[in-house]
């Protein structure tokens, strides 16, 4: 078999368009030839332990899964009896992208509360998390909040510290959908324990497809008090990968070294660069902050309609005319520039 | 990174214990690069089609999941109204070996029946197709059957033939868990679909893991009227994976050529040359006929003990002293006599 | 045994507080002696089908179970793949009051949609029925509507038309809650049919604890394309009464002559006849209008904590202090207005 | 309304093709008029309480539901996480009756055993008692067992206690679907706590419909730490009566007195005095000891039908011949003779 794509091609819809990285490709390679026990009882992911404990702390642990909506799936589910119930933004993914997978899967409730650019506070919690003790309410437990948001936003270590610590004094749990968590931390320049276990996150949806993995997320509690049964949960939730070595060998080359950074380092400077480049180039509003690897603008229609002719990228909100323009680990100058200057020709094409 | 474990170490636990075929891992890398449109729109995904109708015939439509308990969980639903049930052998890996999946996920109630060697007869089935239009049971819908089965046993045309007319006769459909489809086609010197479209089967799980790849199976629809929703089962039952260019480049380097049969007959032929090579030994007993890669014999206890400090392999009965060996795509023979020849010296120990 | 309480004392909390019409008690009676076959094949149940079809048409088919939860979890249930969803209201009592029922035993997406006063548009459907043929959107596919809704309003048969004609248009299907419907038909004076049958509603939730029977809602399939196995989604989702004759007989009871209609008129009356009487005490706002039987009212605070320990009613509104009066079949003149006497006396004391 | 039945016609169907017990109705017209709290906060409910307490022992609590797939669904969900299973008999109500109840609704495992007799003994419940920590097996938590069975027989004190003792020592706990635990306690002349809380038993399904009630079983729970928010799980789980005052007001009237004891020796005394009426009847087989209200036995098929047209009762097992004869609180002596003498004449007919 030969390539049958042109891999010079790349565009802007999202950094899961993006390949894998070549470490981890390597990894892969290395990790293979031989038998090893299947289902996790392997030397990789064995030695994985230790390296998700150097980055979010002593008690963390990790359980690698298959994809993004399982890692939250069953997050939720080990810190949930079946009674009670998620507190969220309307915008989260789990709310509008998991084609109702903590629904009909997870059997969970969520209580969804509308938000300016996709971050929760103490305040908008509160609009959702009542009614405890009342068996007609679901009972809300768990606060999710994603970082970075869905909206491209990053949430500092003050803030979620905030969100935790409301939370916790309501007797709440805090998770955090860390699908682009690395994009946040390399954005404010902190170490990920410092967005999550020290700000007092107790669960953790990890990250690695969109920088760079090939496949592969991880449940990470950092709480040992918070989940239950993750064990089971992740095999009974259909994700317990027999060849794991695989995927705890990618995780090994993610994040033994900066590999994570490197990578989420690349995406956001991509995207601060197109947000710059485009951001005074008439016919263009901007209507959100670029602080990661997202960039959101307001582009006349019959633009964006010859820009994804030429770039593929989504439409963000059909009725607002916003678009969407993620940066990934595998982006470059330029790729920046020549997608700059070809939304400049269309927009003087106007 | 280096390797951290011994390429030159197998053993006879499961098929799931070998690695990547090197084939298929440079697939993976030539599929690798640029940016693809993730979820499906690939492709590689594109070209997959063509290649499982090639062995499935022209209504056949794959969807590829993570693993097999998706496989199966998400090929059942599709095929199911939430009141209607499977029958199944009473050791079929969706009753024994999914922690429950197909009900606790799936919602999905099970009627097993006990066999003698894992496969199921009319006769079998009607112990438990029974009750149509009584509400109070859950309406037997759908007959799943496995391919080798959980026993290493092999299902003939004929005998899944037969199955599909009493089944369908019935009103019911026909599943087939094809987790080692390749192995049971290789054993028999017969296409893949001669045990599936030809002899009446509506959905297939189609494995891939066990026989070289990275990670992948499909959901493969062989009867369009059989199953709905497909599309958007895969992504609630989370198994819609973002980069899937990289699940179908590696179907299509082991479906496109031979490379599935050449990896089956290896297998198969490394089991019928380990039975060959035990069968006769004094203290071997050999319960069950070995017809394609799964060995199982009942040895002395301490034999067991001593022989699993030397090579990896599972104990499948703790009260008749049964064990199973299974052979994989890259068990040698070199691999094989090792293993006999360590197995006649503990017994001669004995 | 001797009755444990005082029958004299009513309050307004909620219809449900209320107890059992005596006709019905007396239809139970003479259901009663003998042996009926149980589980619906029993005479009573037989003749309930025509006496259902009388109020809503030639196609209307009804299922009774035991509570409204249920009824609209088996309603929505028999109209829904797995992978679609309901578009409600906020204030839904699917959304807020079932303790994640549709959630966590139906596996049921909810999109809930802010209103003003808890009545569904063409235009707020809008807000959440997109994303058709979108595999990561759980799929938009019934509109589920209460009339009389959770905030006492009343849908008239014109706005109901434009949601079912809104509804279908884009492949949708329509599910009213009717918990209350014998309300909302005699506050408008309309039968109910008008609300339901001929204005497109697809299923009902019809409601006959409020309105004076001792337990008991049936699911209405008003168009038998709509809904799929209910008498199978029934038994499963443990709502198969064994002596449904008793259930039956309460039905019959109910809707044979003009009870229903009786019973909702003196409750509606009796709302009315409170709003009037305190529509004008100072103190008093009322923010929502009184369409049927639900009065709202702002009160000062420490006019509710000492009117609440002569009467019962609830805080509707903790934070705004708004409460809700519930009037009941068996609401009379003189329970209006000593209550409304009580509420002068109350804020004369303030 | 007038009755639409003859009640003078009864037959050997099942003991829910009964109606009411009087006093039981007596005790409904009682609790009626005026108001009560709904859901559970009467005055009924409360008094509840202590007469759950007095028949099973201090730490004994009740939560009334409305039938026995409900009482089973919720007790063992109260007692189970996601990932745990049930032991049970293959003939168990849970696992052949429930229309998949446990599954579809519960998203229960169940691990099902042969048995002689309908009776699990320590010995059966090792035939699936295995696996303990590993994840790819639903783990074995809950031991399920009937009293009286499914088949008629009935436990023992001293079997209990035996099942209790091995299921706790091996981790587990013990339901009982006590759906005819009356009965059961009746037949053996011993008080209910005999066959529960002393014998070790964990969490019971009450059962109060067989007996002359209306309506209403009840989730019993005879150890608090067995089982975890049944609060929530009642009302989630669609099963909370909004008029709970009758539902309660029921079980006072059953079991304050001895009316629980009277029906059920009542509903024996015939079992036995049929049995033996039939017992030496040429033709006729009685396979099964008869040691409460149900009798079975083998009849020439044709019998059997002419039978059935006078008397309703139920073929258990088409391939045998195998019919099941029940009797109710209601059955008289002379409904035995007449049913007994219109069997010989049958026979005689043959």
């Amino acid at each position: 078999m030969t390539a049958r794509h042109d891999p010079s091609i790349k565009g802007f819809a999202s950094d899961n368009y993006a390949g894998v990285h070549p470490e981890i490709l390597q990894a892969i390679a290395e990790a293979n030839g031989g038998h090893q026990i299947s289902y996790g009882d392997d030397v990789y992911t064995e030695a994985l332990s230790e390296v998700f404990r150097r980055h979010f702390g002593e008690t963390a642990q990790a359980w690698p899964v298959f994809n993004g909506t399982a890692a939250n799936v069953v997050s939720l589910r080990s810190m949930l009896a079946p009674w009670e119930a998620v507190v969220c933004a309307e915008t989260a993914h789990i709310n509008v992208d998991e084609g109702g997978a903590p629904e009909v899967v997870g059997g969970i409730k969520l209580h969804p509360v509308p938000t300016p650019d996709g971050k929760l506070t103490p305040e908008l919690i509160d609009r959702q998390a009542w009614g405890f003790g009342d068996v007609h309410r679901a009972q809300p437990r768990v606060v999710s909040i994603s970082n970075t948001t869905e909206l491209g936003t990053v949430y500092t270590p003050d803030e979620i510290a905030a969100i935790c610590s409301h939370a916790h004094e309501h007797g709440m749990l805090v998770h955090l959908d860390g699908s682009r968590l690395t994009n946040a931390a390399a954005a404010l320049d902190v170490p990920m324990r410092a967005l999550t276990t020290d700000a007092g996150v107790d669960v953790l949806s990890f990250g690695g497809t969109k920088i760079g993995m090939l496949y592969g997320e991880a449940v990470v509690v950092l709480d040992p008090g918070a989940a239950h049964g993750v064990d089971y949960l992740r095999k009974t939730f259909m994700q317990l990968s027999s060849k794991m070595r695989f995927v705890s060998a990618q995780f090994l080359a993610l994040l033994s070294g900066d590999l994570w950074l490197r990578n989420a380092r690349q995406a956001n400077a991509m995207g601060r660069r197109l947000a710059e480049a485009v951001r005074d180039l008439p016919g263009v509003e901007m209507p959100r902050p670029v602080e990661a690897n997202a960039v959101f603008a307001i582009l006349p229609r019959d633009v964006t309609e010859r820009l994804q002719k030429r770039f593929r990228f989504y439409t963000w909100n059909q009725a607002t005319g916003e678009v969407r323009w993620m940066c990934a680990f595998d982006t470059t100058e330029a790729d920046v520039d020549a997608f700059a200057a070809a939304l400049a020709e269309e927009l003087g094409a106007s």
